[in-house]
């Protein structure tokens, strides 16, 4: 079920600038027992790219009705929010235009019990991620990037791919971002440059910091990240995945091991 | 009028990845005396695209059946192609999609004639492209980087904003290239890192070279900008424009100054 600006649509016009320019932000949000998981964090981090794009905020409230109403009756879902420019401006220019909303519901995508247990192996893509101040962090629509590293392998034993900018320090997953513990703190890449802030990587440092663990954002290399005992990915679906392997490198994860992660897989579901 | 796919339509799924990653291309071409302008150019960059993205082609038939079918019984207009990867595909996983062609049809917009007899004034925008290597040269639909630095300015006495990269080369206009003369040589920032490649700024090479005229595309300073004899701006639909001021650093600009700008701008019309 999909709500444009509050109404039933499947369609939208062709002239929307989300479609002409990638003029816009999303967000990827997780219900699970018909709860909406971390909409705080999600609020916060469309109305600070808001700020960063010039758009106008959204109503938050016709954003929650909305969601009430392509998830009622829902336990589980991924919900999307698309929120565009709209229609309208002279070329890039944007005065006066009024922004489209849009509010779809997917299932929850169902992801092997071992993802979460064992870990995962991540493919190390080629494709960097350049450097943009002005655009890092948020979740905006312009993911080309993104979309050429997903579609470098297409080998279903690595569940993710691993990032690095085109100065070569480790960002994050093409859809997730990443975290490693060294002497029981935790460190994960700073993201002024690149990189999406991911909701669940903000929940898992309010978190650690809750349980008086140390967390460092700071320019990783790969070099930092074989010498880790512990990695994992994170996003608002997976929530916390273990790392076992990148690009043939092994770290060892067991239940036993990886005891920050397990930690943090405890304490955010 | 608009068609999507062949089809009078408006409207396009909001699940389409044009919108929801901005995964597609696009192509902005004159239509004048009835004729399109340089369309082998336009549908070279367009399949150059394609490769790029790994996106399949078009039929380069069914694309200018539409453009005949939107502009029928018409003198003048910009026409636009936007050609998407269509819907599906696994989130940034694009294997098994068919793309959306959406041929449009806008009116020619009118400038005042002073602007390319008397030349315009440049706004130096702060907003720095970033170099990403896998895009640059490409007009792909990831255009937030032009959508910022053209809002950077509202005042009517700048006709468009020049842009540098991040390591503060002279890249291009917001929506053009630009062109400097320097003892009757024609240079262009090279576009390895960033930048659209301006199929007038090609056809401008073409020219010159096929008229004697040396052309450089080397990594341009905005110092050399300030050294040079002539500067000019290009694209499509404005064709040539005389560069006569850039953040209030003049240049002379005359119909008897500026003889290689007047002798393109001749050889190009």
């Amino acid at each position: 079920m999909i709500l444009i600006n509050g109404k039933p649509e499947q369609t939208l016009s062709c002239l929307d600038r989300g479609l002409q320019y990638g003029d816009g932000l999303f967000e990827t949000i997780a219900l699970r027992n018909g709860k909406l998981q971390n909409w705080s964090l999600h609020w916060q981090r469309l109305t600070i790219g808001c700020e960063r794009l010039y758009l106008p905020f959204p109503e938050e409230e016709k954003i929650l009705d909305d969601i009430g109403q392509v998830t009622s009756g829902v336990e589980s879902a991924v919900v999307k929010i698309l929120y565009t420019r709209g229609v309208g401006g002279r070329g890039y220019a944007f005065s006066e235009v009024t922004p489209t909303r849009i509010i779809m519901q997917f299932p929850l995508p169902k992801y092997p019990d071992t993802n979460s247990n064992e870990g995962v192996n991540l493919y190390l893509c080629k494709t960097r991620l350049a450097h943009q101040p002005l655009l890092a962090g948020l979740k905006h629509l312009n993911r080309l990037e993104n979309v050429l590293a997903r579609n470098e392998w297409d080998d279903t034993k690595y569940a993710e791919g691993l990032l690095c900018c085109t100065k070569g320090s480790v960002i994050e997953g093409t859809m997730s971002n990443i975290f490693m513990v060294k002497n029981k703190m935790l460190y994960t890449p700073e993201l002024s440059q690149c990189g999406v802030r991911g909701v669940t990587r903000t929940r898992i440092i309010q978190l650690a910091e809750e349980n008086k663990m140390k967390v460092v954002e700071d320019n990783l290399s790969l070099d930092d990240l074989w010498q880790a005992d512990e990695i994992f990915i994170c996003n608002s679906i997976i929530r916390i995945w273990p790392v076992k392997n990148i690009a043939d490198f092994n770290f060892s994860t067991s239940p036993n091991l990886n005891p920050v992660t397990r930690q943090l897989q405890h304490l955010i579901n």
